[in-house]
């Protein structure tokens, strides 16, 4: 009775979803194999990818072409996300190139392990409506909604209410002003989660769980209004679901995304890995919330009213941030500006309501365009 | 789409858990009808809930064989536990006499919701083997089972680890010299639950999570090793259950025997229930878990070796609890005796392996004698 080997396309194998989802391909090599693998600008960490995985395809930006050693057959990225030769799909590229592909996947009706988290929020709509015309399945690998996937189990929706924790990411504690100061170096200082970069500024300022509450809505079918958050700064409980009967499940672990990676590469299996940590029982004391404090994190408040307005207003959110945090990591903004240039591009918008792909990559066009604009000027 | 009225029999109606079963059927009644009602000694309320629910038969003890007014057919428990017009049993019947409705419900194949904990803690291995014959359905009513139940949904057995919360009782933080002076009316005070008097003592003395502990082992195919016992004292998070791949379910809710109950009756459906407590999100902080002081309390390690050991010993342990119970609960002796005399009841047991009824019984009927014995003369 031994589950057949799942065969696995990796989509941005160089970043640390992609990487964390070959060191679970590692760990249980009878259980999975990498029949492709895609990544971006970093060839040589994927060159040593091909190398151990030997994947049959493989498809990265190069101008001269160039075949990596021991690579497979040289294919684009929206044809790796559609790999008949593969059973799940894990999309980790980040932004809009993660959402073509991703697009391309759902038309295909694939298993599509989803980390990229620009395409849901920004063409949600879209993406669903493919997605039940296809019968395409979204996997969720973030850990918030692999706690919710998890927990709904089981059981019929639609659920009563979902509570999205937080860790509160570094600055917690800080006031307004004391935000002012934060330096690049501290805010890549995450206190519980080994994630890239634009992920881990993005928790700092709360817009990550912003984003995932409007991702929620379209995974799980169910409106804002009903998506709670709680900070939870040691991210042991990774979110919650509440039932119509008042009962309330909750999925907890250790903070390590190689943990929600695996469950959705396992689906519906759960798979035993030594090298996952446990919780240690003996030592389990307290587990501590607090509501988010949307007067310091405006970005949590931006992105809620984001989502509650829909149309367009996520994909301008979405496409802003990305702009304001690369500026932030830049040196070219302070940490207290992220949110002020977001709300600059929301509020300079004019939303298209249900829009098409097109209107969605236009709006991100001019929320990075508002963002540069505003960031150089200044105020 | 509307789901049909659920037919219940509720054994034990006048006990705390039949009185909050008929609560919960009394704000359902579109889901909800009883057909049967059985209690034992508390014949006025019996006849006020016959009066209100109208059953096809009840069942109670009386040397007379009074009809109740408005009262359905006269019959026995067993015959009550086996109903065929009963769609679930709940079987809230306290002790021994619990059992043998229990075995009869099993042996019927039916539904049942089970709160009666002597007997899966005395005799599950019997009681496991009917219903696997039959395929009676056993569907736990206590929060702990209930929560362990909730988190398996959906899930492929068998989990890797159960850890199951105790509130930790009014002493929590006592002395064991302090323990020493515990009165009656202090011990009846607990701190989280609305519950029996019995059971809110073997809550006090933490020998309510051993028998739990053993009634998991049965309910869901779980060596004891593999259960684990938090202190938790708010009593909000019912229990949890691990994964074989670390991942962990927990089920939260606010401490009202009324939920558990009626999920094991609506089960698999949950229903919206307008009297029953919800948490309140805007006020969820802490929550707080310290593993438990079998010094202070040996009642739990004492279960927990009976339930490793087997055989008789179980049923010597619930027994001999029972009557300590029952002598403190008149004032004859102190609280601290109640787990030395348990301990005294255990230590001299003759063992039968994998025991019959009869051995089952004559085990406890020794239990009983010893307790007394041991009470009367002191030391």
């Amino acid at each position: 009775m031994k589950a057949p080997v799942k065969r696995l396309a990796v989509l941005g194998s160089t970043g640390s979803i992609g990487r964390q989802t070959l060191d679970v391909v590692r760990a249980l090599p009878e259980h999975f194999r990498i029949v492709g693998l895609a990544a971006g600008k970093n060839l040589g960490l994927l060159a040593r990818q091909v190398e151990e995985f030997r994947p049959d395809f493989v498809s990265y930006e190069s101008s001269g072409r160039v075949e990596l050693p021991g690579g497979g057959e040289l294919v684009t990225l929206e044809e790796l996300a559609c790999l008949s030769a593969a059973d799940t799909v894990v999309i980790a590229t980040s932004g809009m190139a993660g959402l073509a592909a991703l697009l391309a996947a759902v038309k295909a009706g694939k298993n599509i392990a989803l980390a990229n988290k620009e395409s849901l929020v920004s063409a949600g709509e879209i993406i669903m409506a493919a997605a039940d015309k296809s019968g395409a399945r979204l996997l969720p690998v973030d850990s918030e909604h692999s706690a919710i996937w998890q927990c709904l189990n089981g059981e019929k929706p639609p659920p009563q209410r979902l509570v999205l924790t937080a860790s509160g990411g570094p600055f917690r504690d800080y006031s307004r002003e004391r935000m002012t100061g934060i330096t690049v170096a501290q805010a890549l200082e995450h206190p519980s989660w080994r994630m890239g970069k634009k992920v881990t500024i993005d928790s700092a300022t709360l817009m990550n769980k912003g984003l995932e509450v409007i991702e929620a809505r379209w995974l799980f079918g169910v409106p804002i209004e009903s998506i709670s958050v709680l900070v939870h700064p040691r991210s042991i409980v990774h979110s919650m679901v509440e039932f119509v009967d008042g009962s309330v499940k909750a999925q907890l672990g250790c903070p390590d995304m190689r943990l929600p990676i695996q469950y959705a590469l396992s689906y519906p299996e759960r798979l035993s890995n030594p090298s996952l940590p446990r919780i240690d029982w003996a030592n389990f004391t307290g587990l501590a919330f607090e509501p988010p404090d949307t007067d310091r994190f405006p970005c949590l408040r931006l992105a809620i009213e984001a989502g509650r307005k829909g149309g367009t207003f996520p994909a301008v959110l979405c496409a802003a941030d990305e702009a304001a945090v690369e500026f932030f990591l830049s040196g070219r903004i302070g940490f207290n500006d992220i949110p002020r240039l977001v709300e600059k591009a929301l509020a300079g918008h004019r939303v298209v309501a249900s829009p098409d792909l097109p209107a969605i990559v236009e709006a991100g066009r001019g929320a990075r365009e508002s963002v540069m604009a505003f960031a150089g000027g200044g105020s």
